[in-house]
């Protein structure tokens, strides 16, 4: 967006945990409240599959220019739910999820704020899937196609993006006869900061925005290059300061293990590292790391299931196994206990894979994203 | 700008008036005062032509995608006269000119407003040309290579300007360590149109914005597409009723002129039109269209030079002489007379070519632009 900065945000991908990595701050989509209730699900009987219709528009490729590939088209999916709407003839509000770096479903499924709040204000209820994630891939809806080069990827911008949905909400206001019903956005983390930007950018399609997580102050120059990791840490130094001393002290504590005789196939045990795995000290920390961020990320009072599955309060539980007196002084089997937190909450992981590449959010865009100021 | 809307203002051109144009409305710059006076030329004398200085910015040739060519730049003229400014220190304004379709010195040249208010305001005066127009041709400056196809061509839309002026803003104020001095915009026509939406798409750089003579709402769908011709029409017939009927009579008088024996011989030496140029009744009548036009849009309350020179209020001579007695009921004597206030008031004109295909202003690219939504 901003003509100068730098996006310092680098996702701290689930699939691809290089140790540098960690010089940046990670990001995830963090929203107000957790998965829809199953109460909203019943009531939302009039959907497809209890939540929402899926639907396709036909979407503009390039909306600034008007070059000879500027006009090409591509399917943009987006879920609707009428259940609550008050109709045009009442101007009944229409909420909007500008959708972030990932499948449209999942972050549908995981914010049911806009499902709780939606009857009080006899809400329709729009979900738009972001260009070259999920379902909605440009260049025919082929991804190898599209993520293939620079002459494709290109078009996987935030402007872009932010275009896209003022094109789709003016499209669809028209084909409901509902020109004067009044839009609001909603988005969390990057999807907060397209909402933030949608309300600036085209006031006359937005009256309102909420942004929630969204850090639209963060970037290069704005603000230190190690704050993202600086609020994590804190998190855990509040849970106790011998549950910071441990997790800062695991990565020498790691190394050393590391290097001595046996000291791998103690760490293949201790953490139940699957035997197929040909696993290092760094893809060890970088799986520790996952776990610290993405828990801290995901912090919520309520149990929670966006990234895995989670206990409410997950970063309290992890100080909690790592200041159990059940582990004494086995440092290495306290960070295990701690890391089974995010990991293997429901209990029925055998073993771990540390290079896990899969994807099931289709998050790959955003490392493209990220590295190109978004 | 806005999506499904197309633009219906036609460049009535200069140098090229095929009668189909007529169904489009005209449009050209305008703005609130005329040429800047002698004093003020005098007063500005740090500058180096005693208006302004010229200075070349590396611009970005596509802000909003990352395809390898977005990464090009080129050299984007702006024009910036320091004389009344209050300086950094004081957080002096910046006033910025957001140039239109054509040379940014001729509008310039033309924007006493901006010289006239600087005084008083300690303000910077800075003017930037638009892309594509002038000496701020990408593709190394080639107009040949930049106006070759949409390939190049496509980078010419208004988005792209506004994003041009938002960077060019933003680095020149950093420059000279004036990050807090307030910007605002002029602009007139669809410079005004620029100097409204950036207002709107660029808050954070522009605290406001003087948009002159600039229709916004001029777009296919939310006006009659006679309503330009239907302004004209009454600019004329407000200053009297027969002005308006020899005018309207005059397209049937040409044609039934030209079809008798003798009368092509006749309009060519009636409209003194040079004995080279091969004419038709078409051209000569899309001469007068652009006469009436061209006047009406620079009806000036003073003597000025815009688009030529023209006495005060030209419309009100034009219909004087149309209403002259001297002409009597001789209808092509009068409207020649008329045509004359437009093309030949300086009165050094012996003869007229009506197929002047010369730009002296660089206006070629708004035929692109107004045919695309600009």
């Amino acid at each position: 967006m901003a003509i100068g900065f730098q996006f310092i945000l680098t996702l701290f991908s689930l699939f691809s945990v290089p140790s540098l990595t960690f010089a940046f701050a990670p990001i995830l989509p963090r929203f107000p409240s957790s998965a829809v209730s199953a109460e909203l699900k019943q009531r939302s009987h009039s959907s497809q599959n209890g939540l929402y219709r899926t639907k396709f528009f036909t979407q503009i490729l390039d909306h600034f220019n008007f070059n000879p590939q500027s006009n090409h088209t591509f399917q943009q999916r987006y879920l609707i739910n009428d259940t609550f709407w008050g109709g045009a003839k009442n101007n009944a509000p229409i909420f909007v999820y500008t959708g972030n770096e990932g499948n449209i479903e999942w972050f549908t499924q995981n914010t049911g704020f806009m499902f709780e709040n939606a009857p009080s204000f006899q809400a329709l209820l729009v979900f738009i899937e972001h260009r070259f994630y999920g379902k909605s891939i440009p260049f025919g809806g082929n991804k190898t196609v599209a993520y293939a080069n620079t002459s494709t990827l290109g078009y996987l911008s935030s402007t872009q993006a932010l275009a896209d949905y003022a094109a789709l909400i003016i499209d669809l206001k028209k084909n409901l006869s509902a020109t004067d019903s009044p839009v609001v956005v909603f988005g969390g983390s990057y999807g907060g900061m397209l909402a933030a930007w949608f309300r600036m950018k085209y006031p006359h399609v937005a009256i309102g925005a909420l942004a929630s997580s969204a850090p639209i102050l963060h970037f290069m120059g704005m603000v230190s290059p190690d704050i993202f990791i600086s609020i994590i840490t804190q998190d855990f130094r509040s849970e106790s300061e011998n549950c910071y001393k441990v997790i800062k002290g695991s990565w020498d504590l790691i190394d050393d293990t590391a290097n001595k005789p046996g000291g791998m196939e103690l760490l293949r045990k201790t953490f139940r590292i699957c035997k197929s795995d040909d696993f290092g000290p760094d893809s060890l920390e970088g799986w520790l790391r996952a776990a610290w961020i993405y828990t801290a990320m995901t912090d919520y009072p309520t149990p929670s299931n966006f990234l895995n599955p989670l206990p409410a309060y997950p970063v309290k539980k992890m100080c909690e196994a790592i200041d159990s007196s059940v582990t004494g002084n086995n440092r290495l089997a306290k960070l295990y206990a701690a890391a089974n937190v995010y990991y293997n909450y429901t209990g029925k992981a055998t073993c771990f894979d540390l290079d896990d590449n899969s994807d099931p959010h289709d998050l790959g865009g955003w490392q493209w994203q990220n590295r190109r100021n978004i």
